[in-house]
């Protein structure tokens, strides 16, 4: 693998009255968890990349991530979901299950 | 998974010198790899999804895909290359070797 962690953040706006990921803040969090990465030392090669994405088509569940290669799908409110994520997961291993996706 | 495969497609776009996928065709490859998937019937939940990404931070060596569970990535220069990475490994399961990178 070429990223341990690859992480995808939806980032697509639709107009209303369609929702969207970035009505949901996903830009800002997106911008905050790469950030959140590099202090930790956390990003590059072997390691982690956080990815802005166009739609991952599952915008009623939204806003939504993805993690590969383990395909695990997470939504989220806030910095805190954000850094919950990147320390059980990303550095720890063990999914958030509480904000997972089914 | 969600998608049984999730295919990334760098879009970004840097100013010159800097080099970047766009650059190389990727913004309409994309669109024509989704078009194609979605043609032959591949598109949805627990098949395939052709996503639109930002930077995958492999500029040097783009313009360039990625295909996950798998963590498989590619180059490609045409349409011809997209057909076959559609056929054989979207469709037949099968890693075309000579467009990996890696």
């Amino acid at each position: 693998m070429h990223f341990r962690y690859h992480v995808f953040f939806c980032l697509n706006e639709r107009e209303p009255p369609d929702d969207c990921c970035a009505r949901h803040g996903s830009i800002a969090l997106q911008a905050y968890a790469k950030d959140r990465v590099k202090q930790l030392g956390l990003a590059g090669a072997g390691k982690v990349r956080i990815n802005k994405a166009g739609c991952l088509d599952r915008c009623a569940q939204g806003p939504c991530m993805v993690v590969y290669p383990e395909g695990v799908w997470y939504t989220y409110v806030d910095r805190h979901d954000i850094d919950e994520i990147i320390e059980s997961h990303l550095v720890g291993g063990k999914v958030v299950e509480r904000l997972r996706l089914p």
